[in-house]
Parts: structure tokens; C-alpha cells; sequence
């Protein structure tokens, strides 16, 4: 009875965090389409935003919705607003790059809270990351991913574009995937690039295009011109906040992939957004590279 | 008995391939100066050299010991050097690029051996340097590292310059060199870099200097002046050919390192070689860097 009971209310509580919630869906937006297309998706479940914008960061574009910008440092402003627009529920995405903090002025909120920011200091991203989550959940806030909301932001199962992976390409999958594990258990990035089972290049604090960009330099002093082989991988590390810090693709990634002479790039099914979805898979199919999903179950020591 | 037989066996073939040997010792020359480091060192000691020069690769200091000029593809003519020379002792040393094999033009003992030649195809240089190495070894040739030859040109261990790591510095050369073995055992590169316990860089096929610049680049990017941290680790890849593929740093390691803010730099003790010892020295004790080689008991999981 009671797991049943459980089980039951759980399942509420979830149908309650994507569409139903009391308030609107708070959006806390860094760079990038994604926010948007997040308050686009919750929209047209009819569920109500409000688009909290990093000034500097978010796109402009959030000024279709109901929405207000804040400043990094702004803390009490982020909670002034969280109040008064009556939000429980956050979600938290887009793109953000570390701030300066000697630059960052802190509002009356943000010195509350200055133990907690000072604690933040400089671990990885992803500690960052679910600490300021489990900052805001003290709070009384509850946080949610991307992908409960609207799972269509995610990359979904197997081939996603128009072509598929060889079974040449399938074997750099593996090779790929075993990489970002193996790197991701040492919490130093998601992706890596494998050509004909030989490691090109590894993520670490540069982010994909730079490292994409390298392989691209890498490649156009080796021998000339050849057809394109070799994957992108991309996953999340083992153990991190996947509700706030799910890696991404989008039609830029694709093109620096096409560059870099890559057949295509897989990324842990479920687990990544894709930005830009149609522009995504369209700029893969115009450059005969594969978007491939690799199953959960699949991810080695996952 | 022949426990102690064995031992005094490999000692003595030890000594006669440091020092003795029949014929001079032949150099094969890549780039750098570390090819006429080791001619310097087995003169020194009383052994003859000829250096077998990679057109292209070595450095033209080499004619000022006996030498040959070789092409890529030039297998016959280096077989048939060896057999002029009587040298039957060979060391592989310097930096090569990877040949465009599409601009190889193969001599006619590079045809004979062409199914070897092709069967080196693409995997890690690690894989095509032993296979090198077996290749000569089946032709009755002794290939040596060039530490047991001039054993003064691999870093020692402890404090190398006149820096030593603090306890901070420490704790990030332990990080780095875990991560750095568990890179290793993928194949996938030598160095990496750690700041605070932060993975700010990993090396794969760029090599170590683009990857210093990389880190130059995020963390002028990043917070301003700071004053200097974290660490460049090399050490070995686990079952890597170590008699012709060891990480090599000198003073250009060294520069970038401090270009890229960098406390100091550790190598794996007895593994790396230090090419331009005193000039690399000085450029980190002009910079306040420590250069430090790691005791081989303590690299993870060797």
C-alpha cells in the first residue's frame, strides 16, 4: 500500500512540476535559444513563466514573455521577484560564463547570503551548480530540469537526423563514450573525440567549439584532404546536477563538427539538450554528418 | 644460482649497451636538441656515434658528428647505413612529426617491408612507435632508451631548480597525475593540467605546448592577475614503448607554463627527458616556477 502510495504521489508531484505547479515557472536564463524554447514548451502546456534574464548573458529575446533582468549579484532582487510573482518552481538554463566576481556587485540579499557564495569558491562547474541548487531548494524553492518540463528539448533514442552511424562509426561511438566516462568519473569534462579509435582531443575547462576548433587545426595538418570519420561524444559526468547542467548541441556544434572532419556526433540519449532542434538536425543532413542517441543503458559504468 | 646468472647476464648486457657495444651507436634523429645531447653523453663516454639524420625532422647540429641524412621512406638506405657503420646498438630520439604518407616517396628496402609499413596504419603513436621498435629488433638490431645510455638526461627526482612545491602546489601534482594515469591507461596522452583541483586542460593529440597556450588563453579570459597556481604533470602512458617515446619537456615548456600562470611544472622521476637541462632550469628559476620530479613509488596505479 504504502509504495503504492508512494508511488502514486510521486508521480503526482511530477505531473504537478511540468505542467500544473501553483504560480508561474520561474526561468532563470543564461545565453543561448534554450530558455525560450523552455518557455515556449511549458507555455503551450499551459503553464504560465517568468523569465528571470542574467543581464549579459540572456538573449534579448526573452522580452516575448513576462519577464524581469537581474544582474549577477542581484540575489535579493532574484528572490523580490520569485515572491512576487508568486513562482515555487525554477528552472534553470542556458549558457553562463563564470563571472568576474571583483566585478560583481552584491545587492542586500546576496551579503545574506555571503557564507553561502563565499563556499562556492572554485571547484568544478558542476559544484557550483548544485550547490546554488540546493542553495535555492533551502530556500523553499523546487527545482526542476529542462527535460521534465518539456522532454522534447532532449535528445531522444538511436538516429536522429537522416543518416546513421557506420559500424565503423558505431566502434568510435564506444570508444568515445568510454572516454567521457572514464573523464567524467575524474570530473573533468563531457566530450571527447575519437578517429579510428585513436583519442584526437579531450574536454576540459575550453567547452566543445575549442575543442572542435583544434580538431579541425589538428586534422588540416595531417594529411590532407580525407572523407569524413571520427565522433563527437557527449555526455554528463557520473554524479552531476543533471536538473541544471545538461551538456548541449546546437547547429553551432554541428558545423564545427562538420569542420573538423567528423562523420557525426552521439550523445547520451535523455541526457543532453539539443538547442535548435530543426536548424540542429537539418545542418547535420546538409553536411551528411549522423546526430546519434546513444541509449542510457548503453553508457559504460553509467 | 641461475636466478643470479640471469641477474649478472642482464647487468652485463646492461653496461655493454650503456657505454660498450661493438660499432658506434646509432642515432635515429628527430627534431630538437636532445639528439645531440645523447651523441655528446655516449662521446663522452668513449662510445662512437653516427647519427642518422630525418630530413625535415633533425636539426642540421647534427653534422658536426658522423651522420647520414635520411627521407622518410628511406628504409633500404637506413638499413644499408647500419651495415656500413657496423652499428648493431640503435637509440630512436627528437620530435617527428607524422609523415603525409601521400608524399612518402619508398626506396626499394621500403618495399620489401611494405606490409609492415601499412600495417602501422592509425592507431596511437604509442602503437606505431612499438612497432617500430619490433621492426628493428626482428632485423637483429638492439634498440635502447636513451636513459640507459645518458641517464643525466632524464629528470631526477625531488626540487630540479631552485623552487620547490608548496603544500597547495602538492595537492594539485597529486590530482594532476591521476588524472594524467587514468588518461594513460585510454591511450589517450601524457600531460594534463590542474589548478586548485580544478582540471583546467588535458592534452590528447595537440600536444603538451598547444595545450599550455589553451590554458593561457582561458585564464587571461578568466578573473584578471592572479598570482601563479596550479600545474603541468607529464609522465609516461602505462606499457607506452619508454626506449623511444618518453614526454620530453625544456625550455619552452617551461616558458608557457608561466605564460599560462602556472606555479611549476612535475614530471615523472626517471620517465621524462629534460631537453636543454640547464637552460630549462633557468628559465624556471627566473620565472619563481618549481620543476619537480614525482618519485615513480608514488604515480598512481604504474
Amino acid at each position: 500500500m504504502s509504495q503504492r502510495r508512494a508511488k502514486a504521489e510521486l508521480e503526482e508531484s511530477r505531473s504537478d512540476a511540468r505542467v500544473v505547479g501553483e504560480g508561474p515557472l520561474a526561468i532563470i536564463a543564461g545565453g543561448g535559444t534554450l530558455p525560450c524554447a523552455l518557455a515556449d514548451a511549458a507555455t503551450a502546456r499551459g503553464r504560465g513563466v517568468h523569465i528571470l534574464g542574467i543581464r549579459g548573458e540572456a538573449d534579448e529575446a526573452i522580452a516575448r514573455f513576462p519577464h524581469t533582468w537581474l544582474k549577477w549579484g542581484e540575489v535579493g532582487k532574484l528572490f523580490a521577484t520569485l515572491e512576487d510573482r508568486d513562482c515555487r518552481d525554477l528552472v534553470i538554463i542556458g549558457a553562463v560564463k563564470r563571472p568576474d566576481l571583483a566585478n560583481v556587485r552584491f545587492d542586500l540579499g546576496a551579503i545574506k547570503n555571503l557564507p553561502f557564495l563565499l563556499s562556492l569558491g572554485m571547484g568544478g562547474d558542476d559544484h557550483v551548480l548544485s550547490s546554488v541548487v540546493r542553495f535555492l531548494e533551502s530556500k523553499g524553492y523546487r527545482v526542476h530540469g529542462a527535460g521534465d518540463v518539456a522532454p522534447e528539448l532532449l535528445a531522444g533514442e538511436g538516429k536522429l537526423g537522416a543518416n546513421a552511424p557506420s559500424n565503423e562509426d558505431q566502434a568510435d561511438i564506444e570508444a568515445a563514450f568510454h572516454v567521457v566516462a572514464a573523464l567524467g568519473r575524474l570530473d573533468v569534462g563531457q566530450a571527447a573525440v575519437v578517429v579510428k579509435g585513436h583519442v584526437l582531443a579531450v574536454e576540459a575547462a575550453e567547452g566543445t567549439d575549442a575543442m572542435l576548433a583544434r580538431c579541425a587545426e589538428l586534422r588540416r595538418r595531417g594529411s590532407g584532404r580525407r572523407s569524413p570519420t571520427g565522433v563527437l561524444a557527449k555526455a554528463p559526468k557520473p554524479g552531476q546536477e543533471e536538473r541544471v547542467d545538461l551538456p548541449t548541441i546546437g547547429p553551432g556544434t554541428v558545423e564545427k563538427a562538420a569542420q573538423a572532419g567528423l562523420a557525426g556526433i552521439a550523445v547520451a540519449a535523455g541526457r543532453v539538450l539539443i538547442a535548435e532542434r530543426t536548424a540542429t538536425i537539418a545542418t547535420a543532413d546538409k553536411h551528411g554528418l549522423f546526430l546519434f542517441g546513444r541509449k542510457p543503458a548503453e553508457v559504460p559504468d553509467a
